[in-house]
């Protein structure tokens, strides 16, 4: 191991924390050498908890010291293209987490900034660093089933967001919102989308309507291989967090996930019964580390980021072509969101 | 148990046997008295075989037979409005296996004659039997999953049929043929539909374009509840046979089906392995006797059909609807397709 | 199929009946023609119900009627060896339900008699016939784990038996009574067995102590050939009936028996829950009926017995052994019990 | 958090570095200031790979630095009686991996010291770190299973180690080094053991023989309460790490453990398949650092141990009691293994 890469988070909310608490601890080729958050009183505690050297209220104070090499952007995605543009600017490395932005032409701001200036920007698609998604990949490109024909990609939450975080003005709407993973995974598996349709609706928490959002929502990609896909989203798997992939072939067929977190059975009377993975962090907590670590490594060795600002901007156009699909009952072509 | 039902099958094809067999040995209030197939030598052999008194060459010397009390009726589908009204004209109860018809007119003309006759027709569907989807339905019932919401209806083969058996004209292709059972399953479980959006391909096997069917289908289903739906279909599930059901409500979810044939597990150094179920006979083998037996209890008790001639064309209807929709690229209203 | 074999069945309680209602109505190549029990009202209604020709309440007088060609003894265990030996003297093909005997004399005497009159004698032991546990042979004889080297066998009921049917001196006791099957099943994978080892205890019924019994058992084998094994018995198996094999090799190993009763999964906030096979019957219906049917094959063939005599009181003397090890706080050797 | 605790780790193996990997990032109340091994290459370049002030070549020299105030002794077992002994005397808190030692008058004479001293002896059991006999604990004290009446404890290596490290006069042989862990689990859920019975034999692997150990054992262990035990070991899981825990209650069971290690599911004409566990590392994983995490917590809150040495003692003198019960063939009683 050579030198270590300085780094910095940006936004220390709930998996800002995360990737702080990784780089810190977990990372051995990094230091984590300064965070930043809106709130300072959140900065510096955790900074003093976590013995970093600097802590700023500000993302552009962080980005002024010349000592961070990189940064983490783990802010609110409506920051994401200020934040990202000025670390560009500022000549650091950037690791920003998904969506790259709420709107496609924020997004194909972003990624022309990051083309001119020939910067490094990594996205965060956790599911990429899975331990199955991985094997899957591996599985698929070593031949075991075939050609891949169909794809289902499952998001489903155990309950939904508080309501002011569901506006789809802010999260962009439940398809954007967590579908944006699966078509990242879609597009890893199958390549790019040419058509989508979308049904969805507000069929358990009725008080979704009040803000124009909705809680499920199936969406049909028709890839332009000619396969297929489908992504069945929701925010009521009261059971715990659904999070599922199947790659189904000409030779053969895998499935990626799982449910259950502790390994015990229990039987009783009752039944037999297990638990299940109550959410992301539980059922990611690898991935996210695997993922900062290999943009440590990348960033290092001078590498290629393994997730583009264009693989997060087609997983975004898909994301919107859906949404729009879903509102106005008709398929969308991908291409014709235009900005290709 | 009073007097047996005196029982005779018209079609002794793959399926006509099973259901004639059953009726022979498994089915202790139903005598089968006679059997009819278009092939003489096929029903005289069977007859021989199982010791049943009469056989024919037509279905008409069968419904002549004035001690057969009911009849059901296993033949090619493009037959089944000829054969059944002919059963309803001799005033025999009726069971019918599904699809009811490739046609809406066919299958309205039949279910015209069925209420005008007062006549006791009960169509095939024999998920409706299996120990699993029966078991899906009490717990609904029971409140265990709140409100369903969302339904995952999954069938997939793992073979094409030959391919003088996919042309559509006779078959009705993939989303008829084998999306028909689980349209009937939607039903039972979320009610009516109101829209479907299918799209689907040629993608494992491309020889199936030259007669134009497809092998793999995703439809959408939205429910006059406003619920979602979607059904996944493919000819190519190589590893045996994937029939599931997931029904998603606001406090729970309930899967239905199982891979496994055998009960053993092999651990080696390449892994963990089981089997599958094969095909469609080892996986409902009991739900079509328990069907068969349901018919026999049913016509000897004086009882209503458990799945109605109505149940089918509605099934038949969404079918239709899908393939069109397929076909054109368009989501389809169920009710524009007339006839309701 | 040629003409069917004419059978009897002595015996209609519980078991008795099951293999009854299989020869009369799932047996092609058999006909059920008589049948007894010493209820003579048992015997009366079985046979109206099932339309069979003859009844009797003695068993001597079933194995006087000329046109029996063959029995099925499922009478308590007491009497096999009067009813079996009367059958050899009458001529029949007998299948006889485990175990043989109580007592190995009683035992060694059936199978002298079977052995002088080369009469043609078929023991029951259903898991033979399981298609988990044939699986298992044919993996095992295809090399696929290597040389099996370890061997678990688990027998665990639901509820212990009323106590009146616990008492040793007339069911054998606990490892008698429900181990047999696991020493036949260590026989059909292993070889035979050596030494064995017990420990036992009435720790969830204690009333058990008062008639001498135990309801939970562990009983290590050593077999001929310096291969392991155990046998965990239980009346305690709550939940439902937990039956299994594991056969641990060289290369690998192979895990019978399954859990699962309806083929669904019910996922709520109380966590993911399947159902349990309830008892023996819904376990091994298809294995009686299989074994029932080898039966009749093997006699109308004029073939072997599938399980001899001898395999019986091979088991018989395994368990008897175990269990004066259980009593007696010691190995004990198998051949020390004589009439080898 | 309060100040970090100062952690000396002696012992740079394969486990030890484990651990000390875990202090040195993982474990946030630790500061990993010093290592030793006996090996100064080693000590020297993990020191500079991790950062650690401090590295040399004798525990003793390790002992002797007045920062330390806690150690983890990870040395061969033969070792561990004057490692920990001159901890104790150096006044450090300990941390110990099982086995305490391979000797029963070293193991007690051990527990004299560290109870004469007063000091703080954490022994190393890792799976009562693990969340599913977490889980389980919680589980029996909830009273979901009622009374525990049988315990099965399995453990399964891959492969069999070196044979230089099988030799039982420096490993115990496969009953105590194996064993051991299994003994632990056993009194955690079930308490003490009165009586052991084990079997065994060098059967995958007869190059054993030639240094007098074995590669495959079953234990069966009666407890003090009367309840019952099995242990099954074995060096050839060839699919991979088989670890799992039955324990068998009056109203319920609960079953420890899992196989699968990527949550993948490969669906071919093979069959259906998944990955197994490879070996310990991968299983325990997290059982290690919360282990570790446990033991920097216990010492720096001025608690007690989680494990102590008398646990210890008590599975040495399990795993002995079984040595010799498989080397002389018959029941041995722990309690007459002595120094109780």
């Amino acid at each position: 191991m050579h030198g270590r890469l300085n780094v910095g988070v940006i936004g220390l909310g709930r998996l800002g924390r995360v990737y702080a608490q990784d780089l810190a601890q977990r990372v051995p080729n990094a230091r984590l050498v300064a965070v930043a958050d809106r709130q300072p009183e959140v900065a510096q505690s955790f900074a003093a908890e976590y013995g970093i050297p600097k802590w700023y209220a500000s993302h552009q104070d962080l980005l002024a010291a010349t000592d961070v090499e990189a940064v983490a952007v783990i802010t609110p995605t409506s920051t994401h293209k200020e934040v990202v543009i000025d670390a560009v600017r500022a000549g650091k490395a950037i690791f920003c987490e998904k969506p790259i932005a709420l709107s496609l032409p924020d997004a194909v701001r972003m990624l022309d900034e990051v083309k001119a200036a020939g910067a490094f920007l990594q996205m965060g698609f956790q599911r990429r660093f899975d331990a199955g998604y991985v094997a899957a990949r591996e599985k698929i490109a070593s031949g075991v089933i075939g050609d891949p024909v169909v794809l289902t990609s499952t998001s489903r939450d155990p309950f939904r967001p508080p309501l002011e975080f569901c506006d789809p003005k802010l999260s962009g709407g439940l398809i954007a919102d967590m579908g944006i993973h699966d078509f990242d995974v879609a597009r890893m598996y199958m390549g790019d989308v040419k058509t989508v349709h979308a049904i969805g609706g507000a069929l358990a928490y009725p008080e979704m309507k009040t803000i124009g959002d909705i809680d499920n929502a199936i969406i049909n990609l028709v890839f332009e291989s000619g396969a297929l896909g489908v992504v069945p989203l929701s925010r009521n798997a009261v059971f715990g967090y659904d999070i599922r992939a199947e790659i189904w072939g000409t030779k053969g067929s895998i499935q990626v996930g799982y449910y259950r977190q502790t390994p015990i059975l229990v039987m009783t009377s009752g039944g037999i019964t297990h638990d299940a993975v109550p959410h992301f962090m539980q059922r990611f907590e690898s991935a996210y580390l695997a993922q900062i670590q290999d943009f440590v490594n990348n960033v290092s060795a001078g590498g290629q980021p393994a997730v583009t600002a264009a693989d997060a901007v087609a997983a975004l156009r898909i994301s919107l072509a859906a949404t729009i699909s879903s509102n106005e009952g008709r398929p969308v072509e991908v291409a014709a969101m235009g900005l290709a």
